[in-house]
């Protein structure tokens, strides 16, 4: 099955800066091999619902060991049977409805 | 990893009635035997990572194969390190702490 | 317009122990004499659009004042023109459609 | 109060297709003269509490108004004290740790 998923990842108590906690998140997603792409409040990432969950998982783990003792994450998930669709085409066909 | 998730599944392209698709999420969690709670806009699941994730994609199988062609779903994910909490824990500690 | 909102506020950057914030939010809930439920990831509230969001930032503005130099929050908000439904409704409903 | 907003509208009861609508939000964006940058799982909004949120309860209003009988929006908003934050901020302070 495969999904396009919207991730933001937010380590508490590690202060107020979380920018190393979300790059760790970032490499994690690069060694995964998945199409992802960082934006201002999250990151979307496209591909087999088994390997995005996988990463997710391991972002907590990585997250967790380099020191954050809680985590708290937001994630959106979209699956869909009546035809394929990428986060490119999500954004082509709104973009295409602008009246 | 333990986790406490909060799950919102929308199935779309259905209709403007969606509660059959939420109740045949409850009946998956029934089935897996994890403790959960229905709420106003979501429900609470408390569980191990795999277990609660595993779910959370039957959900999503169950959803598609009862007739939805598209759904899209919200997760929160909470872990922590520094202490076991459970879903009762974490009522009881904000009701504790009203001034 | 009416709304029932599920709301998430997280301070950052103020240590593990959320609870005392969480509880601040449910104070300002009760202050503006808005129907709301905690629950283990969140607290539902059901009103009119601009009370609701009145309070929300009001949650906002009290989290900062009491310590929080950050905080990031997690709304959901559901509104509907076909028919008035409360948040007793949603839950009746699914329990009903369990199969 | 500034506000950095991640927001997700998500119409209800009008089949499979939703890119009209959201690109109807995308106007109310742009009349509204908000910094705002759509991606492949919602839209990131920049600006000040109060008309970041009269333009998010615009969008329902429009969304309802061109067909839509309910909605279900997640809105993710961030704000701090600490210091001012752009959504260009937050991008460049990921990826500038990255390892």
């Amino acid at each position: 099955m495969k999904v396009i998923v919207d991730l933001c990842v937010v380590p508490i108590g590690v202060g107020v800066s979380v920018s190393k906690y979300v790059a760790e998140c970032q490499k994690v997603l690069q060694e995964a091999g998945l199409e992802h792409q960082l934006h201002a409040y999250g990151t979307n990432i496209e591909g087999d619902w088994d390997d995005v969950f996988a990463a997710i998982k391991r972002c907590h783990q990585r997250v967790h060991a380099i020191g954050a003792p809680r985590i708290t994450t937001t994630i959106k998930v979209g699956t869909r049977t009546d035809r394929e669709q990428s986060m490119q085409d999500k954004i082509a066909s709104v973009t295409k409805s602008r009246p």
